[in-house]
């Protein structure tokens, strides 16, 4: 097996262009970093241009069948290519997926309004793959799905659940003709808590942006909006931590 | 009122010393960021050494009754104190508070066995205050609680809970002598759903660290041991997500 052992190798430097969106639209392809993440893509039989590995995993029995597309690198190589400072030395080039709504609009839904914070995002999709949601939506102003900080938080969830970009403005009238009812989350006079909504499968929840919640343009097209009460004093629950609480909720 | 207008000011170098655990241990004061985190710190009656402020708080209503110990800084020197690229101006040097568990032990109590990630700290103490919880204790090895990434991630909660820092080996049998159930979380044979523990306003949560779980000497001293059943795929939950699905659960 090859071994690259400098940064400056022209291999390595396309890699590194794949963690920034415009390289990722240009070549249609991402990098991947973390030895779960890249199993989860694997298994979910994605077929990776390349896998970048340190020694440690040149004979990992998960990754041993891509041998041919395997390039070992040094530590140091690694470290460049790692978004984080403590870097496992796993990386794929993956073809960017292009997913679709289901056809027809049905089943469970996560709509994300304008969410800034790329760990928000990547937690926001992994609460929703361990809550059984099929579809996050990622509309406009939501942090982009490929950079490093989601891909890391996510931890391999988007190959659980499909995760689509969208105009939630355009989706939300679609998902309502097609018998979906969709659930704001907004604390105003018509909100209801949380736990009085019944148990389904068959919804779309909108999650807003973290300091200024949903648009208004959506918050006035759903269907029921709601609220987690609090009994402390803290203003506001992290919008990951309350999607958690109203999905474990809904679909628990 | 005087105005700082260059970082190397020695109150300015004092307070930015002042965001690094060993300086806030010698000087038993740590530097607080935010507009709405000062707010609460006042509101909770902490005297402020000096509150640092852009031009546009010195006449704020909550800052002006410590009008005396204001002082004006420019956004060059708020952007040197600040721990993030978009500050917005405004530094209180604190006391650090000496918080001590209630006595007698009764109540709630969310357990932090080596939560590692500041921000999943930070979450942690936000979503317990939420959650209506009376205090949140961190064992060895979870990050320091007044590091700017925690603080930032609490934003003010340690004004609302008690947080204080415990050794968990030593405070779980003191908690059950005196009546306190201690829940713990890990995925193991004897776990119940955590849908199955009835709600209680008397009870301590343990969460584990991020990757390896609680310590085993803690597990085998817990009451309950609780998890939270998956539909989806993914491995777990973020540990934050995991700490609100269960306290709203319990609490609610």
């Amino acid at each position: 097996m090859e071994t690259i052992t400098s940064p400056k190798n022209d291999h390595i430097k396309l890699a590194k262009k794949l963690t920034v969106k415009k390289n990722q639209k240009d070549y249609d392809r991402y990098l991947l970093e973390g030895p779960h993440e890249v199993r989860d893509a694997l298994a979910a039989g994605v077929q990776p241009d390349r896998l970048y590995v340190t020694s440690k995993y040149t004979q990992d029995k998960d990754f041993r069948p891509y041998y041919n597309r395997t390039t070992e690198i040094t530590s140091e190589v690694a470290a460049h290519l790692s978004s984080t400072s403590t870097t496992q030395g796993v990386f794929a080039v993956l073809p960017l997926p292009h997913t679709k709504l289901p056809d027809p609009l049905h089943g469970s839904f996560l709509l994300l309004d304008g969410i800034q914070d790329p760990g928000n995002v990547g937690t926001m999709v992994r609460t929703a793959d361990a809550a059984g949601v099929q579809t996050v939506v990622l509309g406009k102003q939501t942090a982009d799905a490929f950079s490093p900080k989601v891909l890391r938080a996510m931890q391999g969830s988007q190959f659980h659940v499909n995760v689509v970009s969208e105009d939630l403005v355009k989706l939300v009238p679609k998902l309502q003709r097609a018998g979906v009812p969709v659930y704001g989350t907004e604390l105003n006079d018509q909100a209801k808590p949380y736990a009085s909504i019944a148990k389904t499968d068959n919804f779309a929840l909108i999650m807003g942006n973290e300091g200024n919640g949903m648009r208004p343009e959506l918050l006035a097209r759903t269907d029921v909006n709601i609220y987690i009460p609090m009994r402390g004093n803290a203003e506001s629950l992290n919008v990951g931590v309350a999607t958690g609480v109203v999905l474990f909720h809904i679909m628990g």
